[in-house]
């Protein structure tokens, strides 16, 4: 394969959502076929659609194998799913059949990947509540990823800029989340965003670690899990050689990673390296109601493939109406060109 | 009392930290003396120290009493502590001693402000452990003012631009923080959040409530708070009138409002919302390894006094160094001042 442009399978994501707009956006973009080889997987229908409500001057060429592919900017490659229909485009509605489609186009794209059919892939947002009337129940793409790949060891990385957050927990209770705050699964998670890191170039990465609770519970003062669990994780990992300093208290850690004092940061749970992953990258337009830009992309790390995501969910509120930024999508698919080149 | 420029007692916050000298920095500023009139509560030896070290021309005059005070720019008035010693500051130590005078400091602005000799209060920053090594075991300066002021329903109120954030709890660990999650408390601050935004002009606050879990559960699919707690009080809230909106996914409300989308919002545990806060209040400073600028300011709400604190510690590690930012200081008087003036 041509490492210096790889082949790269986007997943439309849910195609009542904004994930066929945003696809089509950013292979409006002449550079994105200078560093890679897209193929969008999903259906023709929906990305037609999706080009005519974007105002783009593109065309559509559906394939049926990724060696029929062209690869040219200006003409869209589409692997269509055969065994799902999908006739007419419903934007904002949750179905079954939406579902299913987002559900065959995820599918399709690891199976790819694992017949190193291609190099990389990027996934487009799907609807949990589709994806479960559609018979499939999944918390979300990591874990689909995670099953088809047979993998048990991964971990969410968010990175926006130089900020980088991988993650403890994610979809779970925060009362679950709590419980999940263990040493053998922070300790994998600090080696996970270590290899993350240097994969992405950092050689010697500097990680900070986050307590669980407010003020790293300062000094025990409230709660237990920073002495009983992060710690020692912490220095388990220091003996292993790596540049590993904490628990910082939540709310001091992130204005630090923020002015680049980490490469990477441990979030013990969702939402703690989520607010400021978003809060950094997520721009609100007062005037539409909706974000004006949404920047920053989600590594599911650990896995055999690569994959990465946008950030960002369907966004039904705004399916359809041709606003949606691409930002996001496009600096997906960049990280997985670059992960694609060094894996290589 | 002269409404246009109310009384301020600060309280210098703990001498080892860098509370005297963002004291002193602030009261440098003329304009602090065109707004307020302000006094300072501690020891005056430890305002002298912070003078030099911040290299600043202005003189001290030790008071007995509020009558005394001279509320002149250039001048620093000093209700100095008669019944504690302190001789020789010790920068980043903790200390009994400093406990006891950062404690005292505190006690005298709340009696002030109970007797109505001064119109408002500020806090400087104390160090918890000093705290208690002088015997009085507090979580925080909020649950001190609640003793003093025989309060029970209060609720601490960040505040950055239009980034207003109310805590439906603080200082516990985060799986107590989960316990906390009651429809009464969200309720009650909910009220008190939409109070405080009245008092600070806005006639119809527009109040976003994060959920607990992630993506807000999801519909229920992780956690059963947002069902059980969170949405009840937003109905009933809504039911007397209140503008409120939610529950949203925690890192979705924190960009809508840096987008303007909300007057407050309502955090369901600390790090909720001092996370957003501090990422964009805080900037770190990569060269001198600190916190280039704070800025924010704490409010107690539901007191039968004003309270107006810095959001940031003592900072031992950069105290009586001269570079402290004094940022938050300033405008923890300037709130103080100005709720001050609304309430009178």
């Amino acid at each position: 394969m041509n490492i210096n442009r790889p082949i790269i399978a986007i997943s439309m994501g849910d195609p009542a959502g904004i994930g066929p707009e945003v696809a089509v956006k950013a292979l409006s973009q002449p550079h994105v076929y200078e560093m890679c080889r897209p193929v969008v997987v999903g259906k023709a229908r929906a990305l037609a659609e999706a080009i005519k409500i974007a105002r783009l001057n593109l065309t559509l060429q559906t394939i049926e194998k990724i060696s029929q592919a062209a690869f040219r900017s200006g003409t869209i490659d589409v692997l269509d799913l055969k065994n799902v229909d999908w006739q007419e485009v419903v934007f904002g509605k949750i179905s079954a059949q939406a579902g299913k489609i987002a559900f065959e186009a995820v599918r399709t794209v690891i199976e790819l990947a694992l017949a190193k059919k291609v190099e990389a892939t990027v996934t487009g947002p799907i609807n949990k509540e589709a994806l479960h009337l559609a018979g499939h129940h999944f918390p979300g793409h990591t874990e689909i990823y995670a099953h088809y790949t047979n993998t048990s060891d991964f971990a969410m990385l968010l990175i926006y800029g130089h900020l980088r957050v991988i993650h403890v927990s994610t979809h779970v209770a925060l009362r679950q989340a709590c419980e999940l705050v263990k040493k053998e699964r922070i300790l994998k998670v600090i080696k996970l965003l270590h290899e993350a890191c240097q994969k992405l170039g950092i050689k010697s990465p500097r990680i900070g670690v986050a307590g669980l609770n407010p003020h790293a519970s300062d000094g025990g003062l409230f709660g237990a899990e920073e002495k009983e669990e992060i710690m020692p994780a912490i220095r388990q990992a220091k003996s292993l050689g790596l540049a590993v300093e904490g628990p910082f208290p939540p709310d001091i850690l992130f204005p630090m990673a923020k002015g680049g004092y980490f490469d990477g940061c441990v979030a013990m749970y969702h939402d703690q390296g989520h607010i400021p992953f978003k809060l950094l990258g997520f721009n609100w337009n007062m005037v539409s109601g909706s974000m004006r830009s949404v920047n920053g992309v989600n590594i599911t790390t650990g896995l055999p493939i690569i994959r990465v995501s946008v950030d960002h969910g369907t966004a039904f509120e705004i399916a359809g109406k041709g606003i949606a930024s691409a930002d996001s999508m496009i600096q997906a698919i960049e990280y997985a060109a670059k992960l694609a080149k060094i894996e290589n």
